[in-house]
Order: structure tokens, then C-alpha cells, then sequence
């Protein structure tokens, strides 16, 4: 019988945005994580008459349940298995913050396909797998830092481990500044990104900037990780920015904590942010700037919720 | 003696945001703007005892009037001539709303200093004068749409009149959403945008972008042009963005109004957004359009303040 399996969320640091191939979900570009202890998926594959899913103990219809099963159907034919699966799923997410991504979801749930089955795989096949699901959750396979390579096709696109347990001092503040759910999907952002002018100088830039990342990463540098991520956040804002037509996932909020973030630096609170495809920063820091920092966004923001982690571990089975 | 002179601001369609040398104040790149009816700046030059700068009646002290008394010493030393000089000028901006640009004080300027000494000089002559005060004041010697060619030296950078009377159906508002005043000045701002990546891909567009804008123009093309001048801007802003620091002129309230400007063209009525190195926002629009964007504007934001321009003339002597 299949156990449940955890997968943890993943926060790029060098963004995936762009895809070379819809169907495969191949990327144009490389991509680099971190994986995130405090927000992750569990899923629980079973054998059923027809086909449910159950997220948060509530039977889900409509678009969510029809991306899973449409999923699970692909890897069923791909293993050439058949029959009709109860997925139950629980998004362990300490507050609606824009994180309970569809990374975590997929690589939990291809996890726990494979885990029903008794399929046994490499990480590295199972990284494949997740990414068929959603580009991000390959990364979402392993622990710690994890670079996704783009690769040339379906084979030699997946994610590794660069530092499964890696000994740097960052801390994430994920900030939830805007309820409200975006306007334009992952999907649709990503194409007509691809439009902006500076769109191509961009992925010239992505070798050199994965390079300079895991020279980061390896001489525990936080300063270099930290204006990396910015400045790797800002292009891809850019890109949106720029894109004809243009259009930004950017609210006045997202102004707003942009501008406190830089603030906190010039008075010497080392921090950084990142911005995704949505409204909400996260900030990366020191353990020891983790309060004041929090202290800082909760009296300049109404109704802001803040979640602290740091680094998660990949894929594991529960029960 | 000296005649009071006008000059009308100007607004860039096509940014100059770059110096190629900082003394003579070259850019990096060519720019296109139109001049506006509703801004402009009088100024008569008289002798006096000591260096003496009144702006609307009031004399001032310090870093303005000093800018000023440097940009008259460098034209006397120019043209030879010596004494101390009393300036009078007045800025004629409906609002305080961000447009009492340094462009029409410096064509002004320029423009009052060579009628005081009775020096006759071609339009063009001028216009090298005033970029030496302020890059963007050699476009204000022209009226309606203007194009400074960035030249490859003091001799060839000056600005001429693509079209003096435009038949464009075309106004401008100029929206004043945040009268804080900036905290990045243009000089330190073009300086740090250098350091983008996209920076370098963004001037090889230059000559691409201008020709588009001509070709709009002369096609009496609204659309083209608002799409473009938007991008421009965006790439603009983009540039900024992605500097190393980055950095951004937009405060909340500017993302709210970009938000704004989207949602009523998604609702049929045709304007486009171009920023400038300030939060504030202004709107490209057609004359039937005013009003309903007026109103749209007073209604979603607190202590708006808006005016609404057309194509102003060229330098003109008064008295």
C-alpha cells in the first residue's frame, strides 16, 4: 500500500520563467532554489471507484481537480497502469501566504503515484516526473539548495541537490501583503514575457548567473546570494514590465515593501527580497535580523502576515 | 535690451536616460518629446550689480540659483562677454505637479541670455546652448514634436522640430499623484542605470524605436504612438529596476495609477502611461477621452491633481 508522501515548497532564487516546451514543460532557462521547511504538501494515493480529490479534507471539482487527474492519467500511461485514485492531500501552509505553490503539490503527488504503485525511482526520474506536473516541483524533489539544469529535452530536464543541508544563516520572511489572487497565471505571464525586448539578453545572462550563485552558495557568501536573488527577481519584473503589451504582478504594496526592504539596508539590516509571479515579497535575511525585520513590516502594513522559514529537506515518506 | 523669453516644457516619448559625457552633456542616445502648451517658463535677463535669480519674485539662495549662475558664466565665457546679470523668471505650471521641468527654465534661459546681449543666433545654436544647462531644455526651443539627435560631439547633439504644428489628435495629462519630492535626482539616476544589464540592449533599440515614433507620426498614428511611448517608459523604469543597486522611481501610488491607465483601455477607452524620474504618471490620451479618465483618476486616488496639455510652440520672445 503507498505511504504518504511530504514535498516541501521551493522559492527560486534564479527564477524559472519561460517555457521552450508547453507540453514537456522544458524550460528556457535554468533555475535555482531553496526549499522551504515551513510550507509543504502531503499526499496519500489510494485505489477508488471513481476518481476524487481531497484537498484539506474537502473533495475538490472543477479546474484543481482536473489539472491532478489530468496528471495522473499522463503518468498512468506512461507506466502503463490503469484504474480510478482517491489523492487526499493536506497544503501544510501556516497562513494563505501565496505559498502553498503548485511545487510542493506535484512533486507530492508524483511521489505518491509512484509510491502507490511501488513504482521504485531514482530522484533524479522523479524529478522528471514532478515536472511534467509543474515545472517548479522538480526542485521540489530534494532538500536545501537545488538547481533545476533546462536541459535539451523531456530526458535531461530535472533538478539536483547542489547542498541538501546547507550550513549558510538565511532565514525567508515570507510576507503576505495582498490577498487577492493574481491576475494572470504562471502560464500566461511566461508567454508574453517573451516578448519583451530584453527577454533574449536575459537567458544570455542565465549560465553566468547560476555560476555566480553556486560560487555563493559555496563560499557560504549571503551578501553575493542575496544581490543576486534581487537583482535575478528585478529582471524578470522587468521582463513583465517591458513585454508588449507590458503588464506587472507588482501592487502598490509590493512598491511599498520594496521600498521598506531597501530602507532596512541602508540602515544596515542586511536584507533582500524576492517577488514571484504575484503581488507578495519574500525576504531573505539573517536569523538575527529576522525580528526587527517582522517588527518593521507589521507596523507599516495593515493586515500583513508574515512566515519565517529556512531551509526544508526533499521528498519523504510518511506513515 | 533683453526681451523677456518663453519657453514651453517638454516631455519625452523616447527617454534620454544617459549620459555619454557628463560636462557637455551628451547623451547616450537620442530622444523625441513634444512640447507642452500648458508649461512654461519666462525669463528676462538684465545687468546688475551682483548675480541676482528671482523665480516667481522670489530671490533664491543656494544649489538652484548657483546652477543657474554656472550655466551664465559658462555662456559668457563662451561668447566672450563679462558683468554681472539679474534673472527674472517665472514658471508657469498650472499645479506644482512635477512638470516646472528643468527644461523650459534652461531653453529660457538660454534664450533670455543671448536677447540681453543681442547675440542673433540659428534655433539650432540654441539648442546646443540649453543642453549645456539641461539635456532635455535643447528640445524645448522647438514646439511640438521634437527630436534631439544625440550627435557625436558639443557640434552635432541638438534637437529640431520633427513637426512644429501636429495635427495629432493627442493630450497629455499630467497627473500629480505624490508631490514628495524625488529622492534619486536625474543626474544620479541615469548615472546607476548604466549598470543594468538591459542597459546596453535597450540603446542598441534606440534608433529602432526612434524610427517607429517618426513613423507613427507621420502616419497621424495615436495608437503606435501611445504603444511605443509606453514601452519606452517601461523599458525606462525596467533599466532601473535591474541597476546594480536597483532601484525605482514608483512609489504605491504609481503602480495604482499604471493598474488604472490598463483597466480603462481594457474597457475601451485608448491611453497609454509615460513616467519620468518621478512617482508621477502621465497620461496619453484622445480629447473625447479627458474627461471620463479626469474623472476616473479623481475618483480613485486622494489629493490628485491634474492637468491637461496639448502641443505647445517653440521659444518665443515677449515684451
Amino acid at each position: 500500500m503507498g505511504k504518504t508522501v511530504r514535498a516541501h515548497a521551493n522559492i527560486a532564487l534564479i527564477k524559472y520563467w519561460g517555457k521552450k516546451d508547453e507540453r514537456l514543460r522544458l524550460p528556457l532557462m535554468s533555475s535555482l532554489s531553496m526549499t522551504l521547511d515551513r510550507f509543504y504538501t502531503d499526499t496519500k494515493i489510494t485505489e477508488s471507484d471513481l476518481n476524487h480529490f481531497y484537498l484539506n479534507g474537502i473533495e475538490q471539482i472543477g479546474q484543481s481537480s482536473q489539472r491532478v487527474f489530468t496528471y495522473l492519467k499522463f503518468l498512468q500511461d506512461k507506466f502503463g497502469v490503469s484504474g480510478n485514485l482517491a489523492v487526499r492531500s493536506t497544503n501544510h501552509v501556516p497562513t494563505a501566504a501565496g505559498l502553498a505553490s503548485s511545487s510542493s503539490a506535484f512533486a507530492a503527488l508524483a511521489g505518491a503515484f509512484c509510491s502507490h504503485y511501488g513504482f521504485e525511482i531514482e530522484p533524479k526520474e522523479l524529478s522528471r516526473l514532478a515536472r511534467m506536473g509543474s515545472g517548479s516541483a522538480c526542485r521540489s524533489v530534494f532538500g536545501g539548495f537545488v538547481l533545476w539544469q533546462k536541459g535539451e529535452d523531456d530526458t535531461t530536464s530535472y533538478a539536483y541537490a547542489l547542498n541538501e543541508k546547507p550550513e549558510m544563516d538565511l532565514q525567508l520572511l515570507a510576507i503576505e501583503l495582498n490577498p487577492k489572487p493574481k491576475k494572470l497565471s504562471s502560464t500566461e505571464g511566461m508567454k508574453q514575457a517573451t516578448s519583451s525586448p530584453f527577454f533574449k539578453p536575459w537567458l544570455q545572462r542565465n549560465q553566468t548567473e547560476l555560476d555566480q550563485m553556486i560560487t555563493a552558495i559555496q563560499n557560504n557568501d549571503f551578501t553575493a546570494l542575496g544581490q543576486l536573488a534581487e537583482l535575478n527577481a528585478n529582471e524578470m519584473h522587468a521582463i513583465n514590465l517591458t513585454a508588449q503589451p507590458g503588464f506587472t504582478y507588482f501592487e502598490p504594496q509590493t512598491i511599498a515593501a520594496i521600498n521598506l526592504v531597501r530602507h532596512l539596508r541602508e540602515t544596515g539590516i542586511e536584507c533582500y527580497y524576492t517577488i514571484d509571479a504575484g503581488p507578495n515579497v519574500k525576504v531573505i535575511t539573517r536569523l538575527k535580523n529576522v525580528k526587527e525585520i517582522t517588527n518593521q513590516f507589521v507596523s507599516q502594513f495593515d493586515n500583513v502576515k508574515i512566515v519565517n522559514a529556512s531551509f526544508g529537506p526533499g521528498l519523504s515518506y510518511l506513515d
